[in-house]
């Protein structure tokens, strides 16, 4: 097999849940249906390696150094709400019920997968929390183990700063997850946060 | 959402397989997990593009004009065994049961998707199996439908020229591919092939 087919079927495994199999399927298919499609793909992943960073204020990916969201006046700075991902948080904007600030945290933890508050670096959260505005975090991660073990170290971490903390209502089913969540019971959550 | 991640998620659904939620997965993952595997693939991408492309004899995949294996002197030029797919081509030569020329499809009769003779450039088989030299053409396509229907359109064809014509044997399974099949059975098969 030509090298730069072999380095093509090997480089399309970095995907998650894209093994052997699926990648040398990918590569033919591309080399051999859709030429157009893979110089664009590739493009892109140039194009998002040299423009997207995140926001440094709220985590999100962005291509400036703050994100829109975060330099908009008319957004009520003393609320900051906590998400998983930046699904979440557009899920959150759709339901026009937030007009608060965020923070991404980019991940959840996860013991099994290594993942725990270093990973997460919340000491970026710490600082973007307790900047002297801030009044409320209302924790917005999803239901799931992984979600609320988050949502309780994090609301742990910054109760022992003095902040006040409320976690979204338990109006989602148990288990699941914002980017699968109507926007009305989202909305409906939010309303119902309880403080911690 | 930021444009060149916008871009990116679009971009990956040029991949079989890949739909909206799993485009934003592995654009997220990228981003934020693997940015140095998002630079090799984007890289492999740009290699590929620039070095693959079809041997001007066998049709598959190669860097050079003619491939190595259609150069080799030590092979038979009289026989020609016609696959659909690189990876059959691959199954082929593990048997070590052959020691001919090859001719690779780069797919196979598929009426449903409008993959027809026009489509499969099955006018280049012709010419490549009229030169003069090949005395018999091996048919091993996969025994799926479309694998045998693609059969007896390719041997119909062939035959309308005078050329001998044989099939593997049915060895494989029903239903079966040769990429999933033991290199025993595609062996049994080869030695079984029946004239058409």
């Amino acid at each position: 097999m030509p090298a730069a087919l072999d380095e093509l079927i090997d480089a399309l495994r970095v995907l998650p849940g894209v093994g052997p199999k699926s990648a040398q399927r990918m590569a033919y298919h591309l080399l051999q249906r859709d030429r157009q499609g893979a110089g664009r793909l590739g493009r892109a992943l140039e194009g998002a390696l040299a423009h997207i960073r995140h926001c440094n204020r709220c985590n999100t990916f962005t291509e400036a150094e703050v994100c829109d969201r975060c330099l908009n006046p008319a957004r009520d700075p003393q609320q900051l709400c906590v998400v998983e991902m930046p699904a979440d948080l557009a899920m959150m904007e759709q339901t026009h019920a937030y007009r608060g600030m965020y923070y991404v945290l980019m991940g959840r933890v996860s013991p099994l997968d290594g993942i725990g508050a270093r990973e997460l670096r919340l000491d970026r959260l710490l600082a973007r929390a307790t900047d002297g505005t801030v009044q409320e975090v209302i924790l917005a991660t999803n239901f799931t183990n992984e979600g609320e073990a988050t949502a309780h170290y994090v609301g742990e971490m910054l109760r022992a700063r003095g902040l006040k903390v409320s976690r979204i209502a338990r109006g989602l089913p148990v288990g699941g997850e914002l980017e699968h969540t109507d926007i009305g019971t989202i909305a409906q959550a939010l309303v119902e946060r309880r403080a911690l």
